[in-house]
């Protein structure tokens, strides 16, 4: 095989990262801070306390150390799945026709499918750690609330999932994974908590969503002993524990001496994006590299790419801190047609920032284009990506054949973030021809910036 | 961590067998041959010929090369998705308190979810090599089936499945993997065919069996031009090429000096047990080792353990040739509570005769116990386990218990076929505490047995 270099390169064990890397400490601005929706000041930590865990908040907090020690329970966890195969896209280079060389990081080779699990053992040891017994968390499609069930079953720590009422109806096998690792899931809005049942007694029959189900997840971890909520995409803290996907993905480009011209993720919450090119992105604020950045969202929720810069809620029931953040406004709600995840209404604070300072560029896609690629790819790399993962896989193929035509061998890296077996009802619309596209009119965004607060900043 | 093995042993791309190993070859005596059924004599080359490829044919019979070389292409493809780790189970050994070193080769990190891959690229490949340009196969759980398309998609051949009725109705997401490579997925019994339409005029609503889908394969790949029929267990050639996982973790283990004491793999057809013993049986039968051999079967399907060793034709509609196997009858029907796969009514002849010459021993577990062990790996090994490979875990579980009371510390090395992603009502029957165990009766077999040919040898 060209240039020696094999079909997956696999790092030993020794080589897992021992720190991971906080690209906040490299960027020469600071994301506007998390204000109190209640005073507009910025958080303390002591406003955080009740809800995340101390070590978390830490982190979450830090912008001076660029690199924080990974401590060796967490490292004997990811050893378990780590590290994860870089690969070389031979089969799809040779089916484009393409002179570009496309490489990209699987994340999907553990049973909860996905990265979430890089954050998940993170969070679940830390909340152990601080004597924790319990956890909650919110779950849309699934696997975040299979990542984190993983963890604490590892753990020893009880795990409450509340999932979204439409998707735990929809995806019953996602809920039994759950249930297989000993986590209680429970469809959202429910009876368990007061904001579920105000919410029921308001809107009979709901199927509940994401907003909902967040506020069932604090109101529980706030008035449970020695129980806190956790989070698995959006903050810093969960981009930082990413960051491993990217650290790993550079050595492994190390070895071989390949530097990336573009690195490319989907971008959901932004976790996978950030985590993925922070070392990366380091260099670049160093001034080491020009490497191009690319975030891919759903042309359905697209937060960077037609939303605005402002604070925001975190969730739609509005408990949580503002956030200055890329937003389609947390009343915005994604049409029922658009398949998988990828449809929060927010971006990563530290992913907005630096595509507000132009280091990173942002494309949407419609999903009848993403699935064509995600079906391309799965016919000749092998891999049955995510619905999600393979909007980064369409933008890859369309650079490629960028290349094409102008004849440039560009290196390019992108994020394969999980595998879609638990998305085959989405397959099945792609397969039938009955999956339909939806790119909301300005008239549709503007409802979700109606619900922005009003707050300067 | 002890001993300084890794959790997971990965061989390079380069370390990947060039050759399978053919352990007849080393056997002292060969099962007895296929024998034709309406002649009662052995099968010539020419009466397989329209069914199956030559190469495969030529693999079929053969009894004196101890190696065959395995073609570049097919190496190619494995480099897509091998070598599959070899994983040092510490995780389970310290949830079990036991002294045993316990390994597992984890096959399931594919798209097919299991290691019928191993074998269905090697098929598809000289298939495409003869000039053929379609298959046709059966599947029941779906992994074959997955396995196969996948395979098809690469070389660019045309693929149909006849999908037993009931599992295509219980397990669409199985048959839209299939779909999005491009099979043409077929529940039978259909109208495609003759035999198909015999059976739905006979009996109407019926939710097939595999019997009547390999007939239907059957017919369709004898009555269409270029066209042949795949198998993806159970026959010498399968096995040889399954053999790939046994060398490798072979390869692994004696890197680190590590000889097994006792090798177990779960057993439906027996492919993946007799590829996982493969080099290890070689090894006993030159006399240079003592390592013990366990199959694990289901209780509800016990071929080995109560079955019968007899010619008996390998499908229920009686088409095929006879093979000499432990079976306990083409007319037995495993008990509609029985879980996951294991449910075929013969066993490999390869497998069958070294088991009666006393060289593997067998044991059958029934599926609730089957699908603790599963939870109890789950929740320490991270994989959420196929329930076919869960047969395999409880042995391996339970001869460590064993060396926890001797305080032994056997080397146990055992198969991990595949992933569960598409076995979750399954895994929701066992959560809910509604999973039931089933025994057949004496009478229950006797059924299958009346079904046994009559024939001689």
């Amino acid at each position: 095989m060209q240039d020696k270099i094999p079909y997956k390169i696999y790092l030993s064990e020794d080589e897992i990262p021992r720190q991971w890397i906080n690209v906040k400490a490299f960027m020469k601005e600071q994301h506007a801070p998390f204000l109190n929706p209640a005073t507009g000041k910025p958080c303390t930590k002591d406003d955080l306390r009740p809800v995340f865990c101390d070590e978390l908040i830490d982190q979450e907090l830090d912008c001076t150390h660029k690199y924080i020690p990974i401590p060796d329970e967490i490292v004997d966890f990811y050893k378990m799945y780590r590290p994860s195969p870089l690969v070389r896209a031979y089969v799809l280079e040779k089916a484009l026709g393409t002179p570009a060389k496309i490489y990209y990081k699987f994340e999907g080779n553990n049973t909860s499918g996905s990265h979430k699990l890089n954050s998940a053992v993170a969070q679940a040891y830390y909340a152990k750690k601080q004597g924790i017994t319990s956890v909650t968390t919110e779950t849309g499609a699934g696997q975040w609330g299979t990542a984190l069930s993983m963890a604490c079953a590892f753990y020893g720590l009880d795990c409450k999932v509340y999932m979204v009422k439409t998707s735990s109806e929809q995806k019953p096998h996602r809920k039994e994974v759950m249930r297989t690792y000993g986590a209680t899931v429970i469809a959202s809005p429910s009876d368990t908590t007061e904001v579920g049942r105000t919410i029921l007694a308001e809107h009979p029959g709901t199927g509940g969503s994401l907003g909902c189900a967040i506020s069932e997840a604090i109101e529980v971890a706030t008035h449970t002993p020695n129980c806190r909520y956790v989070l698995g995409s959006v903050l810093d803290h969960v981009l930082l524990h990413q960051s491993v996907i990217g650290l790993e993905a550079k050595a492994a480009l190390d070895k071989y001496g390949v530097k990336p011209d573009l690195v490319i993720g989907c971008a959901g919450g932004g976790s996978n994006l950030g985590g993925l090119i922070s070392p990366f992105m380091a260099d670049r604020l160093e001034g080491k590299t020009d490497t191009r950045f690319l975030a891919v969202e759903p042309a359905s929720c697209p937060s960077l790419t037609r939303g605005k810069y402002a604070y925001d809620f975190c969730d739609t029931g509005k408990t949580t801190p503002l956030a200055k953040m890329y937003t389609l406004g947390s009343g915005f709600m994604p049409s029922p047609n658009h398949a998988g995840g990828l449809r929060y209404h927010g971006m990563s604070p530290v992913v907005s920032k630096l595509y507000h300072d132009g280091y990173i560029d942002a494309v949407s896609y419609e999903q009848t284009a993403v699935f064509q690629a995600a079906e391309q790819f799965a016919r000749t790399e092998g891999i049955l990506p995510a619905p999600e993962s393979s909007h980064a896989i369409k933008a890859a193929i369309d650079e490629a054949l960028k290349c094409k035509e102008t004849g440039e061998a560009k290196t390019i890296l992108f994020g394969l973030t999980g595998t879609g077996y638990f998305d085959m009802t989405a397959y099945k619309a792609f397969n039938d021809g009955t999956m339909t596209d939806y790119i909301p009119t300005d008239a549709d965004l503007q409802v979700g910036f109606d619900s922005l607060p009003k707050v300067e900043g």
